[in-house]
């Protein structure tokens, strides 16, 4: 069995940096209270080892004891959630990955100046939970472009998308806000590319890997949205394509007659992660 | 043979405001030397008209007299062209619709911002000429969506539309422009609706018309943008749409075997065009 992995696979600048400073944290703060709020990044395992380090994972501000030191995961928070941090908490890291907070920068501004912010990406997602925190009155989340043919927009609009979004789908819902937006007269569409340069990257090599090979494996979060992007993109070329979070999940029959596997893993994969991986794969094709 | 005329056929705001604002100055002006810079608007019936009224129509500025009276067509002049027009002439009307006035202050305000301007339209155009010479440095015309797919764009890009564009064709170029800004991270598309509501009613009337009769007259300028595009419209749905400049060219053979005609004109088409062409048709009808 052939394996191969897509290139631009596993940690992120912002997911490789948030950990660092994450770890160095915990450590300079051995014997104290530590918490993350909300997942570190979209893995658990991960998310795991964070916590042996000494830094409890947590969802909610009220479960961070007073006087702690907190830490802000890769996905950032809203404004308001910053202040309440600083005011309860000991000490504050922020983790938030800079091209997220260059989007709160961006949003910001259009809201000042009197856009209604639409943002193309999931609304439950953090990443975009912090951006709409400061995206202004009447903001609003669009999940596709059939979601922005049903908006009502006022005259100025301004776009951005979640990082890991993918490029075509965030075009395809541009196409609709305009539709939408131009119905009056000197109505003005400004659209910012906000999605990030290693999830394009990812994304063109995992499409690449799907078209080479017979089988494709995906390693992450289940809960990791740029992740589940890479499964739905495989999807799209080929049949078989599986995402597991761990090694330990891959199955034996999936390479029933297969020559050739690709392993591709999102921004929030350690490299641990892909390696096992790989491994597990060999070990099957030499059985 | 029944007759419809589409809704808001013939002179729209623009075209109407300017040839009361230029037959009322050449009457003011009677005596002296009074010239149209370029056609008032696009319709030769309507120039000669304003021929007869005593405004003579130039396609250069060396064409006029120093010290003669000049008339600004309503598709606009750039700014450099005002300003040798009022050195040079006694005094300078302007008749700029005031749609395309706006269009020339959102480019301006673009360029003077940084941004890269795109227009979409016709760059043998006038309006799409005058818009043009306010747009700053890199600014570029493109008539279609496989054109803007050729395009090398600047991180800040602004587009705007000929006031008389079709819709859908302006946001599958939007959409082409996105692609090929988006290369980069945090490039900026700002786009604008140029498009005048008179051109926007007018084409969904004519399609409409062309879809519940025979036969589709266009009656306009040869010349004449808008026009054209109601012809190109009427053509996507019927086969047997014909452009006309004036009734006496409508052919009988057209109507053998019709049973329901439809008339549609353009912009710069005087009323009596319309009915002109009405009357020929119901006159074959009844033949």
């Amino acid at each position: 069995m052939k394996v191969y992995v897509a290139e631009g696979s596993g940690f992120c600048f912002g997911v490789k940096r948030a950990m660092d400073m994450a770890f160095k944290y915990a450590v300079k703060n051995r014997g104290k209270k530590v918490y993350s709020l909300h997942e570190i990044i979209h893995n658990p395992q991960e998310v795991v080892r964070l916590e042996k380090a000494g830094a409890r994972h947590v969802e909610k501000i009220s479960s961070i004891e007073k006087g702690a030191a907190a830490i802000i995961s890769t996905h950032g928070v809203t404004g308001l959630e910053q202040d309440r941090l600083k005011e309860k908490c000991g000490g504050v890291l922020d983790t938030t990955c800079p091209y997220v907070k260059k989007i709160h920068n961006i949003v910001k501004k259009l809201a000042d100046e009197n856009y209604q912010v639409i943002i193309a990406g999931d609304a439950d997602h953090l990443e975009v939970k912090s951006i709409l925190g400061y995206a202004g009155e009447g903001a609003v989340v669009v999940a596709s472009a059939r979601e922005a043919s049903k908006l009502k927009l006022r005259e100025k609009v301004g776009v951005v998308s979640q990082t890991t979004n993918n490029m075509a789908m965030y075009i395809e819902v541009l196409g609709e806000v305009q539709k939408k937006a131009f119905v009056s007269r000197y109505s003005e569409v400004r659209a910012f590319n906000t999605i990030c340069d290693a999830t394009k990257n990812r994304q063109a090599a995992t499409l690449e890997l799907a078209k080479k090979v017979d089988v494709l494996i995906i390693v992450g979060g289940k809960n990791s949205a740029n992740t589940k992007r890479l499964y739905e993109l495989g999807k799209t070329v080929l049949p078989w394509v599986y995402h597991v979070e761990t090694a330990s999940e891959i199955k034996k029959a999936w390479f029933a007659g297969k020559k050739a596997a690709g392993v591709s893993a999102g921004a929030s994969t350690p490299e641990k992660g892909i390696i096992d991986a790989v491994k597990r794969i060999k070990m099957i094709g030499e059985n």
